[in-house]
């Protein structure tokens, strides 16, 4: 009786011990959450869509406009963020040693992912669930991400813990949702449709990727992945069609040699149509 | 006191009637197994690289060679292989009630899908970590696949909770390795390298997916995704390198159309190139 007693003494002040540490969580995540002022998480049904070079072109183009923006990248598996702005450091952490310093890409623009974390940038977090969420929630809540206009958050492709995590711990984030113009794409994007309605996330609105392409050589016009579909899904579920973006083979070598295509000055069909897609986010805000 | 005992003993029993039907659910899992002589697990770091299309084409081939081939989808957030099969219906359960009915393709492939198991085809399966698992075994033991040649599973991109479960659940298993020739996508399948050392999965080996593009107006190559990085990898850790697979927008839209290309008869670049990777694996076992 006596070890049972000293037991649950035990367990109820460690029990209490992680309330606390939770609390104080919480509590930081609220502070970081309330000096930004908008949210927006981009999502998609399906990976290999283009979602983190959106992300990441969408961050940059929101800098060069003078906005102080912030890029999120919680996808703990394959952490693209990283290599596309070419982070290739260690974070630091604050003198206090209480919290992550994100890094500063340029005057305008922070950025933060699960790889600039590792020693070993080839090894794999083979990691369950909950600790992914308790990472996302360090990310939102430990970072030192001060005054921002926007926070973008890019997140694993899927319905799973990483967004339902993100949707819990910033509740007011806006969706953006990426997808690519075939059937396979869009029955996916359905599903993502039907994961913000129950999770009650607010969307901007549907961007179609890699939409269309024309050929280096003979410049003629190539569906690569069909064409249509996402405008047509919008309508469909009366969302905001937010544009169509076309691939380009510079797209991929950008997010290479990490520096998203929207730094370079140069005009082209693919950032003059990218340009349109971001008017039309910043517009609903 | 008397309280106490009671509950003790109901919990007891509850922990008793768990542990039993855990049990039962590994003896169906080994009995299961013990009928399949090869299991190939279809991996990709990123997503978009084609794993669903590759494993769809892989069955398919198989299944035309006169193997008895089984399919099996735990991709539960963006199950694409019910749409590339063409799978509509919901599956069927056996006259005792106690097991799934696989879709049976043709004679010689089966395939199962979380897809199928849905009324609404655009409702989002919002599940953490441990309800996937739960499922991923439940399609390992509760599914009749009865006597196969080869079963091929098909799990989402990455590390996590999906990729761990069918390890686990089927550590004889062999890794076939997907990748497209871009540096982000490199970068993922590291780390899918480095999971597979870590939980001792064997490899056959990598397959570059869309490698290489012809236009269909001009006939020139184009390098959509950059090209020659899979073999590299693969040279560089000292993995087979199984082949390149160029992109070809009929694999597009026999995905889309429910078909895979691989049944078609027609002779092109990619039916070609895919047969020497479907030879190159074959010829391991």
């Amino acid at each position: 009786m006596i070890h049972d007693s000293v037991d649950k003494a035990q367990k109820s002040s460690q029990n209490n011990e992680m309330a606390r540490k939770q609390q104080e969580q919480q509590a930081m995540i609220k502070d970081n959450l309330a000096r930004i002022k908008h949210k927006i998480f981009v999502l998609s049904g399906k990976g290999g869509v283009g979602k983190s070079s959106v992300s990441a072109n969408l961050a940059a183009v929101l800098s060069k406009k003078g906005y102080k923006t912030g890029l999120m990248d919680v996808d703990v598996h394959g952490p693209s963020i990283a290599q596309m702005l070419g982070m290739t450091e260690l974070l630091d952490i604050t003198p206090d040693q209480q919290r992550l310093v994100p890094k500063q890409v340029n005057d305008n623009l922070k950025a933060v992912s699960v790889q600039a974390l590792m020693q070993d940038k080839n090894q794999a977090i083979i990691w369950r669930g909950p600790a992914k969420a308790g990472m996302i929630q360090q990310f939102v809540g430990m970072v030192d991400w001060g005054e921002l206009d926007f926070l973008i958050i890019d997140a694993p492709p899927g319905t799973g813990d990483e967004p339902l995590t993100v949707v819990q711990t910033i509740p007011e984030a806006l969706g953006v949702i990426v997808t690519t113009p075939q059937e396979v794409a869009l029955a996916d994007i359905r599903k993502s449709i039907s994961f913000c309605n129950t999770v009650k996330l607010k969307t901007l609105g549907i961007v179609e990727n890699m939409s269309g392409f024309k050929c280096p050589h003979c410049g003629e016009s190539i569906d690569l992945f069909m064409n249509g579909g996402g405008e047509r899904t919008a309508k469909q579920f009366g969302l905001t069609f937010l544009g169509s973006i076309p691939f380009d083979t510079g797209v991929v070598a950008s997010g290479d040699q990490g520096v998203p295509i929207m730094f370079q000055d140069e005009e082209t069909p693919f950032t003059k149509a990218f340009s349109i897609v971001v008017d039309n986010i910043t517009k609903q805000l």
